[in-house]
């Protein structure tokens, strides 16, 4: 079943990469209305899903992202016409030159092929990756989280039917309606038929699919992100970068969960900082130096170092000087989103260099490592690897190239 | 033994990453004058290689492969030296933009960190491959074949005791130099400290390390390539493309494996083209309709049309149309380089766009998939994937990117 589904899926890839834009353009309006007309029959799936979870006692915040509405539908549908207004990166040249030989050789961008997304109970993933991914001439095959099938069947029909009536290749987009855990690892064998996979989850998730995938894998997602508050930094401005960081929404990859202090500003500001935490209801976990200005403060294991909460939790280390803090950072991060907090403008530019991190912060909150936030639209992630794409990757990053060389009868000598 | 030496590449890629590129060039300089100088110790080294190869009765082309004198000694050289030639692109800024919030976000090329090569028995991809990786900033783990061993200490050795002389950290070249096949597997799960892997060789190879690495890939070289006479070909020019692509040097990813002909015009060229094939040593093999016209050929079977030849072989399919071209190419070809033979415009248009290849030509021989001949310089390889890298692999492809981001205190609304 999933290598019929993966070769229907590459035959529409040939299909979609020839299209023009304003044909993808018009189907992505029309399975915005279609999202939008079939609601009811959508939140009917979704019910069914949320019942499933209960009788199972699934965490609340599992059920909340489970949890469909008239708005998340509205913001579905919403989500497809932004991509729709992207420009098409198709087709571009980016290069052409003529070699002493006579030979015209242009570099083209063209559609990556087959993508497949692998991903756990968040229905609105289903709609948001398949838009991208027809924006950008694509077929995708989309593995959502079994306790969100139904949910996912649902808005994969309605996604598949505006592809019929839009003469798009409905097979196109995929949705593999087996909640059996064999189909998708056999989905990660399918190396001749998909050209990249795509975990959208946690770290366990992000772990199972790198070790098992044949095809090559674009890692997304894990932000055990810092905050160095260097020794020169303005305090009142580091606060409020602090809180926001850590608090605005706890549960996503670009929040704070570390916190670095110079040794020289820890006695001044690790009272001021921790309380400002412990107001918004965030539990502070610390080294021992931050233990002996602050008793109270719960001592942070070497695994805290590396662990992503992706919750209200943080924890704080005082280190000597910027060459430990990098070396920290360099260490235990995964490779997200830092960010030094100084007046020091050498001292920036050499934490700005020397961590080796998708996005680098001077004075900023971690929390804009986001495609729209960047201003490049709409992401299908953000890459913490350092291969084919790095931070919020869009549409651009679901192409690849290709050269096209123009002879009349070259040979090499 | 492996993670000490991952680790410690690791460490050498941070010292690397802030090199300017003056002193790059330098260490480049002086590695070709360092091969040159200790040749005889090289060579020494290469005939303990070479004796073992022999008492265990190796093929004459792997024993070619392996061997080296004083003028692939003194080519290894000049590749560092044309290396150094090339333009650095560490550093340079992609783009710069200010968010309506007063961001200002720069997308930087910074080097790729460690490359770990896995390669087999040709003692030149040591120092082709460390010179790359050095002028892109990144430190680089060998591992070549077991064969090979004590050739590749040896110019390793010389490598990097010219590191030490110039000042950029010995650890940024490391040599495997164990035999033992485990070594290599653990090399592979080694994520943590080896951003890609490159795998150099046969399909063989090749297959072992997607199978079994956990690290990224960029997959290289397999080119079961083809050229497809149109019906409306100049057969002036068909003869001495089809014959320069297959018999220049058969033993290489862009030389041809696969000849589709257009029935139209097989009575009349299929005679022709096979004569001028046999004049030049090719053994051919056809399908039904080609032994029809010409009795004496072998029958290709379903798994010659799969196959990378590497040799003087070639096999032959009669096509009715551009489709039945397109579709056998994109079944059966490893996506590396095909190219069509016409006059006819818009059926060259279609196969260049139809046609899933790296590259794809018109009228021209499919040798010219190379760094060299496209004009872009030494590559580490000839990427047949879509991520990352598409075609040939130069140092701008051993660098990836990040985005910094400068403000005065921006928080996310």
């Amino acid at each position: 079943m999933i290598k019929e589904l993966c070769i229907k899926a590459k035959l529409a890839s040939i299909q979609m990469s020839k299209l023009s834009q304003g044909k993808k353009n018009n189907a992505l309006y029309k399975m915005a209305e279609a999202l939008e007309a079939n609601s009811e029959q959508i939140l009917k799936a979704n019910k069914i899903d949320i019942e499933a979870a209960k009788s199972k006692d699934l965490k609340a915040s599992l059920l909340d992202r489970l949890s469909l509405d008239q708005k998340k539908i509205q913001t579905m549908a919403n989500e497809l016409r932004e991509v729709a207004t992207l420009e098409d990166p198709v087709g571009s040249v980016l290069a052409t030159w003529t070699r002493p030989n006579g030979l015209i050789i242009s570099q083209l961008r063209v559609p990556i092929g087959v993508v497949g997304v692998i991903y756990e109970s968040r229905p609105n993933v289903t709609s948001d990756s398949a838009g991208i991914c027809i924006k950008s001439g694509n077929a995708v095959i989309l593995r959502g989280g079994s306790d969100a099938l139904h949910s996912n069947v649902a808005i994969g029909d309605v996604l598949r039917e505006t592809l019929l009536s839009t003469n798009l290749p409905i097979d196109a987009i995929q949705i593999v309606n087996s909640p059996d855990r064999k189909d998708a690892e056999e989905l990660m064998t399918m190396r001749d038929y998909i050209d990249v996979l795509i975990p959208r989850g946690g770290t366990d998730l992000i772990r199972t699919v790198i070790e098992k995938s044949r095809i090559p894998v674009v890692e997304t997602g894990t932000g055990n992100c810092h905050i160095y508050v260097e020794k020169n930094a303005d305090l009142e401005k580091a606060t409020p970068i602090i809180i926001n960081a850590k608090v605005q929404r706890p549960g996503v990859c670009n929040a704070l969960e570390k916190l670095l202090i110079d040794r020289k500003i820890a006695n001044q500001y690790l009272p001021v900082i921790i309380e400002e935490l412990r107001k918004n209801c965030v539990e502070v976990r610390g080294d021992d130096i931050t233990r002996t200005i602050i008793p109270e403060v719960k001592a942070a294991t070497e695994q805290d170092w590396y662990t992503e909460y992706l919750d209200l939790v943080i924890s704080i280390k005082v280190v000597d000087c910027l060459d430990e803090a990098i070396a920290h950072i360099n260490k235990y991060g995964t490779h997200h989103s830092e960010s030094i907090i100084t007046r020091d403008f050498e001292k920036a530019k050499r934490f700005l260099k020397e961590i080796d991190s998708a996005a680098v912060y001077w004075n900023a909150s971690t929390r804009f490592t986001d495609g729209n936030q960047f201003g490049l639209g709409a992401e299908i992630g953000i890459s913490t690897q350092k291969l084919h794409a790095r931070g919020p990757m869009s549409i651009q990053h679901l192409t690849t190239t290709k050269y096209v060389v123009i002879g009349n009868g070259q040979i090499r000598k």
